[in-house]
């Protein structure tokens, strides 16, 4: 067994746009899951970490409760027990392909073991992905509706758990896996002319924000921006990150392997 | 929100056997499922834990792998991946009944918020399920596929997870379902003229425990005396134990707004 030391995770995060289509509602991409299970089977990374976001499983059903603002209404509850619920089926069709291509992972449960308050991990029983990791078992966590000490609840984004992880764990990395090549100057869905970021420092990233948009609402990078941001604190503390396109066949697979492939490399300098 | 000192939650235990059917292989009763989803429904009972068991879905996946003996084989992980995994898919039906029939209940995944030893329960990280409580909402909990400080991993039954939560959250009683109607002096399954008790206590238990196996391998009631031990040390504590037929209509209902039905009632005097 590995001193927790010796394990120096990888990171991996597969966004919820790349797992489900975000125009349906609970509709998962099964056969996009299917093949990142066997490119990660395939790439076959010792000490791996996987978060994966919530797409149309989590989103709407939060959003039609109000779970991120928290418990206002005795009605919210159900809401809150069904946004959890949507979470663990998304959650369950990841694990049955991992398991399916011989991958040993188990998933822990945010809404289990963390605890936030004001929509920031504050309580988390870090023992058990510990353990895993020193047993060469693959934790899988996800974006999820989770307890909050002020709010009563809230939702926990997959970006957060993975900045938390990666640095409670010193990760050796954090690979990105999104539905674009990486991130662009503009939203590369809406402008045609988005220019995308190859190599940034994180000097390079905090320049860039000020141009890109000063906070998520006013993020004109499509929501990318958002999601970097909260990697910030990961990469200050050395940890590089790649963006690589998830949708893109064997982009994960090479990208976890340590082959070149298109995307953006964050880095402290 | 409520003090956790008024909680005095009632823990309802759902048997495997009731659930699934034990001489198929991932075979669920979601007739029954439902059916039960319903009852606790009606019921209305605040300040409710529900914890099932694994019946035909964690017990052969578990067996295949040997599990329950600890991490000999690095062909295990796997295994202990699959046993897991399997357990979420059988709670993930009634957890969709329960939130189906308006129950605010969320799943509290055992094996991301407890670490066994010896296949004992050692750390628990019971905030959540104090949380939850505090807020209306009903825990729901099952055996499962844990880590363990000497074995790696092993099984932690629903039996155990009863006892132990009844006594820390000192719940007012217990409500255990299962496929027969109540503690019999030999299995009902086999010996024609098997004797209900009807009323048990502590000590008429023990007593008892002599003639009907010293050990749960020598076990002549069909596997129920191995479970009632488990929850001496709760009845210990003062916390009364019911046993009724969960299989028949109404009669978790019936137990659950605290209306006599047949059954086995154990108390400490």
């Amino acid at each position: 067994m590995l001193k927790l030391s010796e394990v120096k995770p990888t990171v991996l995060k597969i966004g919820g746009s790349v797992i489900t289509d975000k125009s349906g509602e609970l509709a998962a991409r099964t056969e996009v899951i299917n093949r990142l299970a066997e490119e990660i089977g395939k790439a076959g990374v010792k000490n791996l970490i996987i978060v994966h976001g919530g797409g149309s499983f989590g989103h709407p059903t939060a959003q039609k409760y109000g779970i991120k603002d928290g418990l206002k209404e005795d009605s919210q509850k159900v809401g809150f027990a069904e946004t959890h619920h949507v979470m663990t089926v998304l959650n369950g069709l990841v694990m049955d392909a991992l398991v399916w291509h011989g991958v040993p992972a188990v998933s822990v449960t945010p809404s289990s073991c963390i605890i936030t308050e004001s929509g920031r991990m504050k309580l988390f029983e870090e023992t058990i992905v510990e353990m895993l990791l020193k047993m060469g078992i693959t934790p899988v966590l996800y974006g999820d509706a989770t307890l909050d000490e002020k709010l009563g609840f809230t939702i926990l984004s997959g970006d957060q758990i993975v900045s938390y992880v990666a640095r409670k764990f010193n990760a050796c990395r954090i690979v990105i896996g999104v539905d674009v090549d990486g991130l662009y100057d503009a939203d590369p869905k809406e402008v045609k002319n988005a220019k995308l970021y190859t190599h940034l420092t994180l000097r390079e990233l905090k320049d860039a924000q000020g141009k890109l948009g000063k906070s998520t609402s006013s993020d004109v990078t499509g929501g990318m921006l958002g999601k970097i941001i909260e990697l910030i604190p990961a990469v200050e503390q050395g940890i590089p990150v790649t963006v690589v396109n998830a949708a893109k066949p064997n982009h994960i697979y090479k990208a976890l392997i340590g082959e070149r492939v298109e995307g953006t490399i964050i880095r402290k300098e």
